[in-house]
C-alpha cells in the first residue's frame, strides 16, 4: 500500500485544534471504542473500549481491597418512597430518574427508579446491618451501571447509562468517616495520575457543585487539551445526612445510641474519555502502557520471506512470556503501512517492526507511540529494552499531560483575566464564598467552580467577581 | 466458650433431611450470603456471597479468553420495538419484563424493556458491525444484570434481577455455530466439575424446554442433594432465526449475501445456590477449594499465652505468601470454639489451630472441613501439605458429588418408576418425543425433561409415558 492509502486512513480524524469536540467523536469512533444504539443516550461499549475499561477496573479494585474494601451487589432498582427519604437527594436527582411502573403484564403500585446512585439502597441495608460499634465500619463498594436521563450525551463523557464503581462507608465517628472521604479522593488521586497518567487537581467542591445530600464533595479534576476541565472522580462526606432519615444507629461502646457517618466515593466510564482527550492526538489514541489492552504491537515485514514469520512471533512470544500484553499481527490482507497507522490509531505503546534485513543482524525496529522515535534493538535484549520503554513512556505521557496542565493554569485577580484563561485553560483565583459569584462566573464565560485545592494560601485578599473580602482560593474552568 | 453456646450457634440450622428448602435458606441467611431489600425479589449480595461470585468470574472470563471471546458492555434498556422482532423469542419473555415508560419528567413514547437477556440488542448491533465474511465470527460476551419479572423467588436460585454473564456469537457457517455451542457447553460442564466440583449431565433440551428462539438449546444439568435437578448453564444454537428478522448478512467469500449463524451461552449467580446445595451440610456451606473466599483460616488458641499470636500470624503469613487466600482470625471477643463454628458455617475448606502445646512442638493442628479429620502438621511441612489438602478436599467434594448423583439417577421403564426415582433423584427414560408425554409427566410427578444426554444408546424400545416407539433417552427429574 503506498502514501496516498495510509493518508486516507487517518484524513477522517479531524484536527484537534480545528474542532476538538469532533476530534474527540471521531478518536472514539476510529479507534473502535464503542457504537451508538437505538437506544436514547446508551452506548455499546465495544471489545477495544471494554478491555481499557477492565484494565481500569482491575487495578483500582485492587486498590479498593488494599484499603479494606470488599464488594457487593445491590438491586438496580430502587423504590421511589426511598428516593425521597433524603430531601437534596431526590432534588437532585429526580428530574432524571427513569422510572419502571409495569412488571410483567401488571402495573405496579410503587414505581422503581433505575438506580442514578445507589445511597438510598445502601442506607437502607446499612440501618438493617448495623447494631453495634463492633459491626462498624462497613466498607462496601459495588461495580455496576447506573441510569441518568441525560438531555445531550457524548460517548464515555455523558451517557445515559454508564459503567461506574461507587463506594458506600459507614463509620463510628465524624473524624473516621472525613479520614476515608480523604483516603479514597487520595486512591484516585493516585490512580489518575499514576495508571492513567493523567496529573489531577484535588480539592473541595462549593457548596453549589457539591453531590445532592453530601456535607462535603471532594474531587479530583482533570484538564482536557481543550483547556477544559474533566472531573474525573468524586468522595462525598455525607455526615449523618442519610443516617437520620434512614436510621442507621448503633450502640457505641459508651452505650448510647449514635448515627452512623457515611460516605461515598465513585468513579465511571468517563475516566475512558479523560485518557482519550488528555493524550491523544492527531493520529488518534496515545495510551499509557499501564491502562493498555496491547502495550506492544509485532509486525512482520515482507511476511512473505523466509523467516519473517517465525522471527516475528518468536520476539511475540519472548514478550508475553514477561507477562506483558502483545499482539501479533500476521494478517495477509493488509500492509504493513496500513496496520502501522492502524495500530498508531489505536494508541499502543510500542510498535515493533521485523523484517527480513533486521532479523539478519539479530535485531528488530522498535516504534514509540509517544514520540514517533525509531529505535534498532537486538533481539537478545529486547527483555530488557522493552520493559524500559513502557515505562518511560508511562512518564513522559504524565510529564506532558502536567506541564501542558501547569503551563494553561494562572492565577487571575479580575474578571477579565478570568474570561480569558478559561477561553483554554484553569484561572485560579481567590473567592468571597458567594454562590452569586459563581453564578455570575458561569453566566457571563460558562466556568464553573472546580474545586478548593488543600493549599488555600492566598493569592490576593478580595474576591475575583465582587471585590469583596476573600475567603477561598479555587479553581474555576469550563468543563466537561 | 462451652458446648452450650457451641449447640446455640447450630441450632438455628434447620436438619437438610427435615426440610431441606429451609436448610437453604438458613444457610444463605446464617453464612452471609445475601440478604432480602425492599425491592420485590431483588437481593442484595453481601461480601461473603460476592466474593464467590467474583471468583466464578475471575477463573470463567480466563476460560472465556483463553477460547477466543472478548468481553463488551450493551444497553440495559432495550427498546419494545426490538424485542417484538423475534416472535417466539418476545412471547417467551414477554409475560416477565419490567418496562421502563417514563424518563425524568417525560413520558416515553415507546416503552423499554430493562433486558431479559440481549439477544435483540446484540443483534440489532451486530447488523452495523458484519459486513464481509473477514468480519467473521464474532465472538463476544457481557457480564452483567438482567431482571425477569418473577412472581416466587428464592435467594440466588430465581430473583428478579440477578447478575450473569451472556456470551453472543455470530459465524458464518452453521457448521460454525454448532461448533462453538458445543465448545462453550464444554466449557460449563469443566468449570462445573473443576472449579465448582459439581458432576453435571450434559445434553440437548427437548422442544419444550428450549429457549424462547433458539433452534436447539443444550445444558449442564447439576443434582442437588434433595435430588432435584438444577439447570445450572445452557448454550444456545439460533441458526439464522434471529440473523432474519434483524438482518444480519455478509458478503461470503463466493460473493453471495448470506445470514450470519448466531449462538448465545449462559450461567449465572444460580451457580452459587447449585455450590451451597450440592456441597452443604448441617454445620453450613462446605466450599471447595477452587471458589472458596477464604481458603484456610487460621485461629490462635489461648492467644493470651505468649508467642502464640506472633506463631498464628506467622503461620499465616506463609500460606498467603504461597498465594493462598487465607483469613487471620485474631478476634478477641469471641472464643475459638465460636469461630471453629462460624468458619464451619461458612465453608472454609481448612483450619489451622495454632495453640501454645502445638507451637512448642513446632506443629499445628489442621482440620478438614470435609472430613472433619483432624491432622497435627510440622510447621516446617506446612507450605507443602496445605496446597496437597486443598487439592484432596477439592477432589474428595466432586467424588462425594459424583458418588450421590449416580446412586440417584436409575434408569426407569415405566410411569411408577418414574413417580418413584423422580421423587429424590433423577429418572433416565425412552421417551418417543411427543410433547404430550411430557406434559403429563409434569402435571402427575412435577418432573421436568432435563435433557437428552449426547449418548443415545437406547435402554428400552418404547415410551415410557405412552408407551409408543421410543426416539430419544432422556433425563427427567423435579427441578430448580
Amino acid at each position: 500500500m503506498g502514501k496516498k492509502n495510509q493518508q486516507e486512513f487517518v484524513q477522517h480524524i479531524t484536527a484537534r485544534n480545528e474542532d476538538f469536540s469532533q476530534w474527540y467523536t471521531d478518536v472514539v469512533r476510529l479507534a473502535d471504542l464503542m457504537d451508538y444504539t437505538p437506544v436514547r443516550g446508551c452506548m455499546a461499549i465495544k471489545p477495544y473500549g471494554y478491555a481499557i475499561w477492565e484494565l481500569i477496573q482491575q487495578q483500582m479494585d485492587a486498590e479498593f481491597k488494599r484499603t479494606g474494601h470488599k464488594n457487593v451487589s445491590m438491586p438496580m432498582l430502587i423504590p421511589e418512597s426511598l428516593l425521597l427519604k433524603e430531601a437534596d437527594h431526590v432534588e437532585g436527582f429526580a428530574p432524571e430518574v427513569a422510572w419502571v411502573t409495569q412488571g410483567g403484564t401488571e402495573p405496579l403500585t410503587e414505581r422503581l427508579a433505575i438506580r442514578p446512585t445507589s445511597e438510598t439502597i445502601f442506607c437502607t441495608m446499612y440501618a438493617r446491618w448495623v447494631q453495634s460499634w463492633r459491626d462498624l465500619p462497613l466498607l462496601y463498594n459495588q461495580w455496576c451501571s447506573v441510569m441518568r436521563w441525560e438531555k445531550t450525551t457524548r460517548p464515555f463523557l455523558r451517557t445515559s447509562e454508564f459503567l461506574w464503581q461507587e463506594g458506600h462507608t459507614i463509620h463510628a465517628t465524624a473524624e473516621e468517616a472525613q479520614e476515608e472521604t480523604m483516603k479514597m479522593l487520595g486512591v484516585y488521586r493516585d490512580f489518575c495520575e499514576q495508571i492513567l497518567a493523567i496529573p489531577v487537581y484535588c480539592g473541595q467542591k462549593s457548596e453549589k457543585e457539591k453531590f445532592a445530600g453530601a456535607r462535603a464533595t471532594y474531587s479530583v479534576e482533570a484538564m482536557m487539551q481543550d483547556g477544559k476541565a474533566l472531573q474525573s472522580g468524586t468522595s462525598h462526606n455525607f455526615g449523618t445526612n442519610f443516617s437520620e432519615p434512614f436510621e442507621i444507629k448503633f450502640l457505641d461502646k459508651d452505650g448510647v445510641q449514635k448515627f452512623a457517618h457515611e460516605t461515598s466515593w465513585g468513579t465511571s466510564t468517563r475516566l475512558i474519555g479523560a485518557i482519550i482527550m488528555t493524550h491523544g492526538d492527531e493520529r488518534g489514541l496515545k495510551l499509557p502502557p499501564k491502562i493498555a489492552p496491547i502495550q506492544c504491537v509485532v509486525v512482520p515485514v515482507a511476511a512473505h520471506k523466509e523467516g519473517v514469520l517465525e522471527g516475528a512471533r518468536g520476539i511475540a512470544d519472548k514478550l508475553r512470556a514477561l507477562g506483558l500484553r502483545v499482539e501479533f499481527d500476521d494478517r495477509d490482507n493488509v500492509t504493513p503501512g496500513w496496520k502501522f497507522n492502524e495500530w498508531e490509531l489505536k494508541g499502543v505503546p510500542i510498535r515493533i517492526e521485523v523484517g527480513p534485513r533486521d532479523l539478519a543482524e539479530n535485531k528488530v525496529v522498535c516504534v514509540r507511540r509517544d514520540t514517533f522515535e525509531k529505535e534498532s534493538v537486538a533481539i537478545d535484549a529486547i527483555e530488557t529494552v522493552i520493559p524500559q520503554m513502557l515505562e518511560a513512556i508511562q512518564t513522559n505521557l504524565f510529564e506532558i499531560a502536567r506541564n501542558f496542565r501547569d503551563t494553561h493554569t494562572a492565577d487571575v485577580f479580575n474578571m477579565d483575566e478570568l474570561e480569558k484563561q478559561v477561553n483554554g485553560g484553569y484561572a485560579r483565583a481567590m473567592w468571597c464564598g458567594d454562590q452569586a459569584c459563581e453564578d455570575l462566573i458561569k453566566e457571563r464565560y460558562s466556568a464553573t467552580s472546580r474545586c478548593m485545592p488543600f493549599d488555600q494560601t492566598p493569592i490576593a485578599e478580595t474576591c475575583v467577581c465582587c471585590g469583596k473580602p476573600a475567603k477561598k482560593l479555587i479553581y474555576f474552568a469550563k468543563a466537561y
